[in-house]
């Protein structure tokens, strides 16, 4: 069996992506872990083969964790990408009416994405942070009927809670793009994905040096993603995602030269592009 | 007197970057506000003459609800930059002895900084997330002496407590980046930023055109981030600051073209640069 590790508990979206992930893998088993730094150092370690963790939302952007931690504390590799949807329900212990709750529980982002919903239902309604939309349906779930958890319907089912509203968020278009972080990359495929990482000498136009590479070979740049370097104050790395796998002659040899113009690289993998 | 808004309650770290932003400035008092958001927007309607919001940490990068708020919901200026450094002190109760603290509260993002300090030397002490570092030191105040809190020296000095270890983050370079946000933005002075938003065509090689232009120009990019644009994963805005004011004549044509280049273009002001 290949183990890989989710951020649980069970019915967390992180959850939904694993189950979506190993679905005609049936040499997977999962195991949960409690924060995205853990899932990936636990790769790292050799205690779990693979690991799942969230990088980038529709509405939230970046999940800097996830980019910190495979920058500067590990050499692993992204094999593989999936693409959830979010949808957020409000569900309740069975038998509470809506007339009857008193307080709506959830992870800071899912309250964020149904902040229209919820002031326009429940006005009067205290809302509480909690640490994950799990966490909060299990205090549903051993509370006295007089609060409801905002999450996905995985965990309603692990909780046993009834879903009263379903997709509540405020009417975005709400995915999350999830990670399958390894100790080796992936197949090159007929589309591929390729990501690094790298931070520019601190003189003017280095970044647009770098940007320039990619416009001599035809390499599509998909996304940048700039961080914090953590040295000072307005020095930056760079994550970018480009079309293609660095095993293709032309984005080898970009990648070359980028290696060559940066003061710190990275290549974090190719991994076949998610399609739908 | 005008009147300027920050994230409170006093002694939190925006409230010594407003006391430094006014220090000189007799004219101005301060007002809190409980969220960024809320700040923003008072702007926008002229409950306030002018709001000073974190928009970036030298660990922690960009601060996301001001980036948003400024690109999708007002349409006001940047009028001048602030940076103040983030020092983290470990606070109690008078007469609390160190060997009596059985829970350290504070919010997240000063508890992250402060990892290794905690795990070193408060091995099995809990640790508490709370909403703001006030907050913390408030609930410290008002217990029964086996709490500590981390935060500001001006948060200890608001709620009488005793700093008894200071500094106490993670040996890092750690600043925070406020902006003045105003209906008019700043005077050209002899050193300027200026910062704008916008979003490319979804089309390869768009964000590289933009940057050619900067380059052209001779315009130096001193900062980029991008963002989600909220309507599709994988569509973003990008957040970029330059060297220079609006009003020089090479960087007006740098920025007319970038106008017509782009599908969405906001200029979000210019400013006098930061000088310690």
């Amino acid at each position: 069996m290949k183990k890989i590790g989710y951020l649980g508990p069970k019915g967390t979206f992180s959850y939904e992506a694993v189950l979506k992930y190993i679905k005609d893998k049936p040499e997977y088993t999962g195991c949960d872990y409690n924060s995205i730094a853990e899932l990936i150092l636990a790769v790292d370690r050799n205690e779990l083969d693979e690991a799942i963790v969230p990088i980038e939302n529709s509405l939230e952007g970046a999940i800097n964790v996830t980019l910190d931690v495979l920058a500067f504390e590990v050499d692993l590799k992204i094999k593989d990408e999936v693409v959830i949807d979010i949808c957020a329900n409000l569900m309740v212990k069975k038998g509470t009416l809506p007339e009857n709750i008193r307080c709506i529980l959830s992870h800071p982002q899912p309250l964020g994405q149904c902040r229209k919903f919820i002031s326009s239902n429940y006005p009067n309604v205290d809302v509480k942070s909690v640490y994950s939309t799990a966490g909060a349906a299990e205090t549903v779930a051993e509370g006295t009927g007089d609060l409801a958890a905002i999450g996905s319907s995985s965990v309603a089912g692990v909780y046993g809670l009834d879903i009263i509203a379903s997709n509540i968020q405020d009417g975005y278009n709400n995915r999350t793009r999830f990670v399958v972080i390894s100790k080796n990359d992936g197949p090159n495929v007929g589309c591929n994905k390729t990501s690094i990482v790298f931070s520019t000498e601190d003189k003017p136009g280095s970044l647009y040096r770098v940007l320039d590479i990619f416009n001599l070979w035809d390499v599509n740049m998909v996304r940048i993603e700039s961080r914090p370097a953590k040295n000072q104050l307005g020095n930056y790395i760079f994550f970018i995602d480009i079309e293609g796998h660095y095993d293709d002659p032309e984005l080898k040899d970009a990648l070359t030269m980028i290696k060559r113009k940066t003061s710190f690289y990275k290549l974090l993998g190719s991994y076949p592009r998610y399609q739908e």
